[in-house]
């Protein structure tokens, strides 16, 4: 693909944003490939995502930043924008545990190039995962978390995440991609990486909230599963929604056979979600996300 | 279509349930076209259901009731079990309210002989519905509800309610179809009818009990919104869930596009849920069923 | 709903149309509730669809369509424009035969206000309809067509198709909807109607194209069954795609099963395609359409 | 999961089988969890699949094909019929090209144990990908085949298919999975492994036979883009449909978008079709199937 500027902003609703943004670049001779507007009539806010050939414009990612910055402060002070740059490839890092079919997943669509992101690391509390990461060239960073019945749980967790802020933070990523992590990210974390986590759970929220959501759902004898990809917020399972998707199943369906057919929608509404932050695709307001697929 | 009779039977599981009723069928003569089987291991129930061409018995539905009675009888005291007869049309009673869409929907569906059922009459709050339910051949009952400000509202609700369970006793009807009613019924109506009093719910439960789902479902931001059709409880949008279904809603969608586009699932999902009641094809089992589809 | 403009353009794409158009409306104040553009990179051609308040603006929608008449003359010669008023209510003819379904659903959603159109008539080959359709208060045209054996029917079908295009024009209405007609539109009406007509096709094209598709679905085995709704053109069943739905059947479904269950989808599939043509939310290019949802 | 004994049963429909069966299994102590059954009007043949507790039966696997091979031979001449046994894992051999998703999501699907299979070898026409199916504990066998323009091509590909032949045979698999293996396999080994060979094709078959699907798809302007998994045989792409399914697209998505997003059906749809014939879920009658989900 052509290298492509990705600009995205947020403000308040009025008439003649879009003519300013339009007027700025088709004065630039900007050659735009895809964009989507929308108005929240609830909020009153406005939205855009713009993509630009790079090739159009007569300077680089730096010089279209500080020529938006003088367009974006003209529209207003609470206009929140980025400009993207296709050419910097995005970077992810990847939390697991013990179910893998995500990080399987990822690590597939990573390694043929499906996915435009560079895993940087994969952090995981089972070492029996190190050997499949590495063979797709992906450095494994083993960090144990404290047992069930440990008297030093609660101290050992904080350690462990310590552990775990320190090999993210490493790599600045522009992802972090909790893929059936099973741990809960404690407040700091949720609050330092806000915007950048992206968690799956494995329900359609706000249905099932917590712990074993299919056994939930088994019990509730619903006829439709599903799964919900969001942002990760310090509140549990409560975050700005990116993408949720379901299956069917019926009676024959035991919480077992819904904990392995759940994990079909769990690969592809993570994938999904994941794109599309990589793709600068997703703007937060409040507790809900504008998602220009 | 051939008259059949349908056999349905649910009962503690235990080897040789099967043999026994093929055994009865085979000894008759019958021919089965159509047989479902399905072993709980969470309940340690089973449930069948069977259908037979009339033709191909030596009696009738009662000579059938009556030497199946024996067979059941066998398989031991908790065996619950009903023979329907092809020949024999369902009947229903619909009880709505302003909402008018599933009604459309089950008049149209009735009047083509999409659906399975003689719509014995309409109960509704809106005299505005008369002349088209009337031009359809069945019969309109007008109650009317006392409005949110009256004195006398919980009173006068009583004596509706009443009017209601004459109009709809009147019939014997096998479904009392809720299309979109927006009345709790009120717990003595929910017992009477219990197993024969169908609700479409807007929403995906078990999310978004209660008032105005679709605009809880808008707060919340989710990407998909759904409905549910499920036998009515004492529980208020608690009961066994027949069936559902959703739709995919994005930033777009204001909390009125999702009432409107909302509509398309409850018209499918109720008129899914009310072919499998009038076809046997559900069995009740504490709060959940078995759909034989 | 407030009172809005839709502008549609289409033209060959180039650096500068969005920002004239954004222009032009904030020049005149207008206030942009919705805005969707596509560049399509296979024919170079831009697209874009744009919803304004009507109080916004100083002027009405004739005087709307003569200011945008000179920008959109700016931008080319081969660029395509319409203005549509909300405030005109847009109007639609019907056209039957002996399936009822597709009827009875549009009847409902017009009577109840869900789709935004007037039904002007509805033009049929069978009589028994003319009760159903006057009780929703909309004319019925009987025009019959000659049978199968009968030896002047080549004359006779031109006669009927007379009948229908003097019923249809006399509304010269904004979109005729082919309903289940079951009688193939000579050329000269599909010309005639070009952009206007809709027919719903029962398979999901390009599979099984002309008569009894799903007989012929049953026969491949398929494992979804689905509708079409597209433009009409002299080209039976290949004319621009506007939207297209499936469901799943299995082996325990008859050529008859999947008839009837495939009359949602059809349903479904026709009252989407009518809602977008009647929101101005298609737009024609070559053999394939853009749809502004 | 507990050892189980799957029998599977095809045969001309008559009365009695059920009984017959379902007699054999009572007297044996048979504890069946799952059963299935399919009466087929159009063929007059009858289907069902059956699952015994092993532990129930007080014989093995052999003792019940003896008994059973009594109870298929009264049931009639042209009764079909199979007894498998989960204790004896079945075991798999994929054929691959370049495009590597199928293999990724198969790789890792085995590897976690959610497939019951054993991935017995992996054989390729590129060596590229042979480190990451070691990787996983699989063999890889590279077969090149000759390339566009070499003049010994059509004897290249007889050596090159004999080759692989020879890689699949000497595992003798239950499965040989084409996933996307974008070679036309002979017809001589359609025969060899036919019931056996599973294709994933890139369309929603009948449309869209051949090569290059999904630019087929995106010319005609369909709204769904689909994948089909099917029985080889040596009609191309033409073989029994086990499983397919769709997603949507619209005018932004281009053909490269097509083919990126119409892998994750292509991985789904394979992966349940591969699930089901590990599982003798599918029954074979003619160019149809009967898929026991």
């Amino acid at each position: 693909m052509d290298r492509r500027f990705v600009i995205s902003l947020s403000c308040p609703d009025t008439t003649g944003i879009v003519a300013r943004i339009a007027g700025f670049l088709a004065d630039a001779g900007g050659w735009i490939v895809e964009a989507a507007y929308h108005s929240d009539p609830g909020t009153g806010w406005f939205f855009t995502r713009q993509v630009v050939r790079a090739d159009s414009l007569p300077f680089d990612a730096d010089g279209l930043r500080e020529r938006f910055a003088a367009v974006a402060a003209e529209i207003g002070p609470q206009a929140q924008w980025t400009v993207a740059d296709t050419a910097e490839p995005k970077r992810a890092v990847v939390l697991v545990s013990k179910e893998t079919h995500c990080l399987h997943d990822l690590l597939g669509r990573a390694s043929s190039g499906e996915l435009p992101v560079r895993l940087e690391a994969v952090v995981g509390n089972h070492e029996a995962l190190a050997g499949i990461v590495e063979a797709h060239g992906v450095p494994f960073h083993h960090v144990p978390f404290p047992a069930a019945g440990d008297p030093r749980r609660e101290a050992g967790k904080v350690e462990a995440f310590e552990k775990v802020r320190e090999a993210v933070d490493a790599h600045s990523p522009d992802a972090i991609v909790l893929a059936r992590f099973m741990q809960v990210l404690p407040a700091h974390l949720c609050e330092r990486w806000a915007g950048r986590a992206l968690n799956i759970h494995h329900s359609f929220l706000p249905s099932f909230v917590g712990a074993r959501p299919y056994h939930q759902a088994y019990a509730r004898g619903v006829k439709l599963i599903g799964a919900t990809c969001h942002y990760v917020t310090a509140d549990l399972d409560a975050g700005p929604i990116v993408e949720q998707d379901v299956i069917r199943v019926d009676h024959g369906d035991t919480a077992e056979d819904m904990v392995r057919r759940g994990r079909d929608i769990e690969r592809l509404v993570l994938s999904r979600g994941l794109r599309w932050h990589l793709e600068d695709r997703i703007l937060v307001h409040g507790n809900k996300t504008v998602v220009f697929r």
